[in-house]
């Protein structure tokens, strides 16, 4: 069973928005058992809407069409699918009543433009939106299940899980199921290699995602039921899991902040960090977790010498003797702001950045990251490679897993 | 003109990346004065591929095609443009001399698989890449000139401005020119409305990217020439900007931290910065600004209330009266960060970005901003639409562009 995906909209053909619609459908078909194999795009044009429809519909199973269902003159989708399968359009009294209960909780009329998004191909089946105005519809179209959802991304996928999951599930498909393991720690190579032989001995396809800095490791299972699929999955998943050991963090779309956070709180402990080079982007991180003032109590982010000193009692000597990027500075730096803020852990970054500021003997990307806890601190120094951005991140995870690693009892590297 | 953009990687059909290449070559290929009509993508499959770029070739004047080129088995492009074209595949010998420069800089060997990344077409135009291994190349495909680049983003981007837009440019192409205007602190609505007229009186078109909590105005002017298109989008943009006043904060693609650091630095200021809801955003958006040391001193990110009151000297008794989100607190964490630091304006945030934590008094986005200055503080209080996220954002740059405001001498809201 084939599926392809239809974008629309002159905004996307246009390169005014990134289509993370089409990716997300190709994921979710992936992960339902069809195989995804075009991903189309055209413009609000409805000779270039008609043709793409007509061709996906007779090479695929599967279309999932988004956009084209506004109340503007340049939403034209259900007008197009009408005309093709030469049936006029019929507006809806249920989606009407809909449309217009949504509208007036706003506090506005119903208009024109509001009713037409009720009209649909007579006969189409019309998938309620619970969360916007646009209805959409599904239709058989050439060899296709064809299902047509809005444009605006929350709703898109909302109504794909609740409308169209299910009108796809009894069609004929591969049963598929899908582990997603966080990593951090490992290249992608070095992952590939330790995973030798696991996919011929259990039947499976691993793949790997490369989310700077993190590595998501996919373990995918066929199956000619759900439950066998599943089974083939998680049983090859633990043996990544067995075969990478700590690098694995966590599963599916938790991140190492948050797994961080979980396991600081489940120890009873609190968090400060002290940055400079990374200039707020750990705290940002660890704050964008919801629930983050449970552990974190504060930090300091110290780019010039004095506040250093200012902020978290950094010996101004220890900065003149070893400079500000330094094994000495980074452990002071996270004993400062952990007793400062009195916290149980304090982390700390110091380093180069850049793109400028390198020299030979410290060059951009090289970072000094410590911990500081009552019983004593710990060091690590890096060369990090990349841009700034990319530096900085790799950097904060860097020190992210350094306390994991500690709290887990690892060495570690 | 009619361009299409074809995307090839079974990493895109799966949903496993998001499409990043082909709003990049939408937006190049439609400043450059095509008019773009399809953005497809197919999976690493020789049939797949075949179909799509003999489609393509057959209805548009230009087809860039992306992906394919690297040195595994399911890079497939040069092998099936051959057979599409009747020719054989033929080395170039001096590709494959920069290939294995390049390979050997990196101390490795060329393997079969690099040197296979300098088999072309018999016929094809070599396009070098400078920044990876992968050369391109373009031939002519049916009715359209038929462009191939690496998917490596960086390399593509190069590749196109390097090869692609010289080879295009003596094609019959509309001559556009475009000027993009970064503007926050105004509704798309809004400035929509304050700009009525100006597409009719210049001959131009105004579009809208919303990119949280910015919009860019972008004016789109065409001509018979590129110096007449140049001339009326530039005159439409002054009077847009003469509209709009000082929510326009510059062109291109700067941001509205560097915008803040170079006025900044312009008048000899130093920043420092507190926060407590927005935890270490503002700092991290000002230090990803290259060059943010000379401007940007430190900040603290006071997430308990006795951190607020040991990093920055915030009175406890002000907060028990007021509450840590507060007018009274915010100013005195903007002046206790400026002290501390010894910068000439301190910028403060305490808020409540949510999801909990909130109550009828004090909802979830309600955040007070401060700035402090030797001269004295002010303040905003604002209530942020939006998840935690994006009230931290549109706090963060409410912050920006108040310090702006103050430092060009305007009330502002």
């Amino acid at each position: 069973m084939t599926a392809a995906v239809l974008s629309t909209g002159t905004e996307l053909t246009r390169g005014e928005l990134v289509n993370t619609n089409a990716t997300w459908l190709a994921d979710a078909l992936t992960g339902s058992g069809f195989d995804v194999v075009a991903l189309d795009t055209v413009g609000d044009d409805e000779a270039h809407l008609a043709a793409a429809l007509t061709r996906l519909g007779a090479e695929h199973d599967v279309v999932v069409c988004t956009g084209g269902l506004g109340p503007t003159t340049d939403d034209l989708t259900s007008a197009v699918v009408a005309k093709l399968l030469g049936v006029p359009l019929e507006r809806d009294p249920v989606s009407l009543e809909a449309i217009r209960t949504r509208v007036e909780r706003f506090g506005r009329k119903l208009t024109d433009s509001n009713a037409k998004q009720a009209d649909f191909p007579r006969g189409a089946t019309i998938l309620p939106n619970a969360w916007g105005t646009a209805p959409g519809f599904a239709v058989r179209l050439g060899r296709a299940v064809a299902c047509f959802l809005p444009g605006v991304p929350s709703e898109m996928e909302r109504m794909f899980a609740a409308h169209v999951a299910p009108l796809l599930g009894p069609l004929p498909h591969v049963a598929r199921h899908q582990v997603r393991l966080r990593t951090f720690g490992m290249a992608e190579s070095q992952a590939n290699d330790r995973l030798a032989g696991i996919e011929a001995a259990h039947g499976v396809v691993i793949g790997y995602r490369a989310s700077l800095p993190e590595i998501e490791v996919k373990v995918l299972a066929e199956g000619t039921n759900k439950d066998e699929a599943e089974r083939r999955a998680v049983a090859a998943a633990a043996e990544v899991r067995a075969r990478l050991g700590s690098v694995v963090y966590g599963e599916g779309t938790t991140t190492l902040p948050a797994v961080l956070l979980a396991l600081l709180q489940e120890r009873g402990l609190t968090l400060a960090i002290a940055e400079s080079c990374t200039g707020g982007l750990a705290a940002e991180l660890v704050t964008n977790v919801p629930g983050a003032s449970r552990v974190f109590l504060g930090g300091a982010v110290v780019y010039q010498n004095e506040v250093k000193t200012e902020l978290l009692g950094v010996d101004a000597r220890l900065i003149a003797e070893h400079g500000a990027v330094s094994r000495e500075v980074a452990l002071a730096m996270a004993e400062g702001v952990r007793t400062r803020c009195k916290a149980s852990v304090g982390l700390a970054f110091t380093g180069i950045a850049g793109p400028d500021g390198g020299s030979e003997a410290k060059p951009v990307g090289l970072v000094h990251l410590a911990i500081s806890r009552a019983e004593g601190g710990r060091h690590l120094e890096r060369v990090f490679p990349g841009t700034r951005e990319q530096v900085r991140r790799r950097a904060v995870f860097a020190g992210f897993a350094l306390i994991r690693r500690e709290l887990l009892g690892e060495p570690g590297a």
